[in-house]
């Protein structure tokens, strides 16, 4: 251990944290995955502290998991046996916001939505908004690429970053992208290392691009079905009609039902499905067309919302999805993504596979991408998924790769999917990904045994 | 030469041709660099072609440089001595088009404007739109990331790019991506190929996300500004107003000259800016609004146009610019991409680095993005820019970096701009860019001495 003090003389006081209490605490995510026993935890308030800590983990092959505020549902921030667990949660300056140019340069610590509500205060907005940015931090939004509800409209995280500064592996500092809306000199290294789940190095600082806020509040319209085809059919419509919503959510029965049984929502016997909708462009009559093809689709019942309080009571709904399963037990989040005319076909097969395996799954759905949340409801009192529920996991999984769709449309693979990986990437990839992790961290020490 | 008749018997016939006139032709492309005496070219009809091609210039050690329609302005499909020169515009084949997923799989040598008008016999657009893009190939567009006029509203090419094939420089094929409309399994390689100018693999097939095409044909307007300033405020003011231009386009003084020499289009003596701007969302009025914004930042003349032919007749002049210039001298067409505010600041740079060097230099920008294409115009007898334009093209480049830009918006480095890239990038991204190279291409042999 007496490397440790080594990294303790290198840092300012405080920040290496070796209770075991406390760096088990930093030690899982979100996920059921049974973590590693860290060494230490390292709270880093700049990138100094960042750069002291990977130059002393590299001299001494320790390994590093970097870590925003843990929302993870793939174990990227699991802790593996004698790492070093690198806490961004302190880094939160807002260091620029150029209502000007339309971007924000930030630290990697910044809540999701304190970026948004910063901007909001401009006329602006930061678009990426997973269900968790009241609680993720943008660099693990960035290590991620997070989706969102907005994403149907605005695109993932990748669609917000135009550069990043990131510390290597070895404690060099590496600058990539630019401050402007186009560029292209040299390789794409700002998207290599968006979604790389903290292998390839620690994510410091982003350039961030942000966009207009709309002036108007969102139209909202909410759409019972009586099948999942029937929903599928009026995404579909509302698609091809050029509707260009900014939210489009799918909840299948099991899920409505949940939220039914916690808040009594009056859910109707047929009612297989809802839809629930947004535009936020301006345009007069907009949630009512939408509606309107649901119903020319099979909805039987539509609302359109004309007050911002009736809004939030559609809106609510779906945000209730999440807690509503968590009263039923523990949840294990998974998130395929299958082109949108899969959608129906997804369901049903995800419908399937709980029967054959008897496992409760309730099925969210950004609906306008085709990326499906089905969650997987088991015992509270198991420390993590018992096997009928991995093999319904399975089941979804391959029939996802099956309709030409992928294992994780904004998660990540983390720990959680790599055993699963090889179905869907062909060794040629494999190999090319081990490549580049080699160009970037060539000890390995950068999160070893997740993402690739 | 032995080892050509190898490659020779390694495909269908008549795909290798060795004509020094032939070759010749497939060796440069829209810049004045004079390029290397290739070995030979191959016309690809097929990915076997391709894979063919690359077995046997590994084999060999031969550099092979990728080739679309030859409309490049960096140099990044100039042949290099004893190359293989691969061609791959007969690989022209739309081989899938989805309306209900909105996706497109296209082989490289589809011409840009053909994808986009059989998407539009579906109600979809391609968006990506450069210049070129009724002569340019998906290929070339892939290979730089190519911007457009429409890339203020939709996006760069790489916006438009789910997944790709790619022939390795072994001749093995990778697959990167998806068809869906998100995910995160692995790393980004479809974002490190776009852009790459082919210095990384050969690419074969694309699947492209298309979007529903506007329902209604452009609302349109021009202004005329008596300074660049003013221009630049009134661009400002359009993007800050929430009016999402589908295009907005900036003309300096000599431009508008050169084409009023040209068409007379009754330039008055006062203006030095011309923008036009176009809204495709068929909100009422969207026009109007923009062109009121130009009058509040001093535009002498506006006019917004109500028929589809005074439309032509507004967006015909952008159309004439770069023929206008080319009647003056041959061009040296630059690329430079700043923070949108610092546009008219570019501006003045550039006028005085061509007062400073007497040279002329008539400026187009693609305002909404900060992306300026300064023409250089020089003597057409010689064959190539003389020094005191590589001076004041030096000096634009140092300006646009000075003020947060870059060196190149949306045509890439090729060989023209490598002398500056270092200037750009930073020596730990070189290192990692190479380091990324050698694991695509450990012999070297793709598109050498391009891009990085
Ligand atoms: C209720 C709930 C709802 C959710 N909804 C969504 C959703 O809608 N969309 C979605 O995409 N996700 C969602 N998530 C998942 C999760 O919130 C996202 O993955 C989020 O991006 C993780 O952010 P974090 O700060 O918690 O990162 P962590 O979980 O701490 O880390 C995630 C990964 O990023 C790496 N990392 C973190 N910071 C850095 C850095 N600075 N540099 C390099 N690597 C770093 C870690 O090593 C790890 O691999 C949800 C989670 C919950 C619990
Ligand atoms: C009049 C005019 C206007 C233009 N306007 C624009 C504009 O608005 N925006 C813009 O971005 N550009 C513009 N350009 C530049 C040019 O058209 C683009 O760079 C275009 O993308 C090049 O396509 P190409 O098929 O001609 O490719 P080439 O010029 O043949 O090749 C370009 C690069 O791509 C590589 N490459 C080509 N095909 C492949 C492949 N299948 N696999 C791997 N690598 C490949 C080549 O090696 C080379 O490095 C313009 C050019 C002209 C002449």
């Amino acid at each position: 251990m007496n490397h440790l003090a080594d990294l303790v003389d290198a840092l300012p006081p405080g920040r290496v944290l070796t209770d075991p209490d406390v760096t088990g605490s930093y030690a899982r995510d979100q996920t059921f995955l049974p973590p590693g026993k860290p060494l230490c935890a390292v709270t880093a308030e700049s990138r100094e502290d960042v750069i002291a800590t990977l130059r002393w983990a590299a001299e001494h092959r320790v390994p590093v998991v970097p870590r925003g505020a843990g929302t993870g549902l793939a174990g990227g921030a699991t802790a593996v046996d004698g790492c070093v667990t690198l806490s961004l949660t302190r880094m939160t300056a807002i260091r620029e916001l150029s209502p000007a140019d339309e971007i924000a340069v930030v630290e990697p610590g910044v809540i999701t939505a304190d970026l948004d509500r910063a901007a909001r205060a401009h006329g602006l907005m930061y678009a990426p908004d997973p269900s968790s940015y009241e609680i993720s931090t943008i660099g693990g939004n960035l290590a991620t690429n997070a989706g969102g509800l907005r994403c149907v409209k605005y695109g993932v995280t990748r669609d917000s970053v135009l550069g990043l500064e990131v510390v290597l592996a070895d404690g060099r500092v590496l600058a990539t992208g630019r401050r402007t809306m186009k560029g292209v000199t040299g390789y794409d290294l700002t998207g290599l290392f968006v979604g790389s789940e903290g292998t390839l190095g620690v994510i410091t600082e982003a350039t961030l691009r942000l966009r207009r806020a709309p002036e108007t509040p969102p139209a909202t319209f909410a759409a019972e079905f009586p099948s999942l085809r029937s929903a599928g059919d009026a995404v579909a419509a509302i698609i091809a009609a050029g509707c260009r919503p900014s939210l489009l959510e799918l909840m299948d029965r099991n899920t409505l039902k949940a939220i039914d049984d916690w808040k009594n929502i009056g859910l109707e016997p047929g009612v297989r499905a809802m839809l629930i909708g947004q535009s936020d462009d301006g345009r007069p009559g907009a949630a009512e067309r939408m509606a309107e093809l649901c119903e020319e689709n099979g909805a039987g019942f539509v609302a359109t919302s004309s007050s911002p309080e009736e809004t939030e009571e559609l809106i609510g709904i779906r945000r209730l999805a999440y807690s509503a399963k968590e009263r039923l037990g523990a949840c294990l989040v998974e998130d395929v993504c299958v082109p949108r005319s899969a959608l129906p076909r997804m369901i049903s097969e995800i419908e399937a596979a709980a029967e054959r395996h008897g496992v409760l799954i309730c099925t969210v759905a950004h609906a306008g991408d085709g990326n499906l949340h089905p969650v997987f409801v088991f015992d509270r009192d198991l420390p993590e998924p018992p096997p009928h529920v991995w093999a319904a996991a399975d089941e979804v999984f391959r029939a996802a790769l099956a309709l030409g769709g992928t294992l994780t449309g904004e998660h990540g693979v983390g720990v959680l999917k790599r055993r699963w990986l090889e179905l869907e990437r062909a060794p040629v990839a494999g190999e090319m990904e081990r490549g580049i992790k080699g160009v970037f961290d060539p000890l390995g020490i950068m999160n070893p045994g997740k993402a690739i």
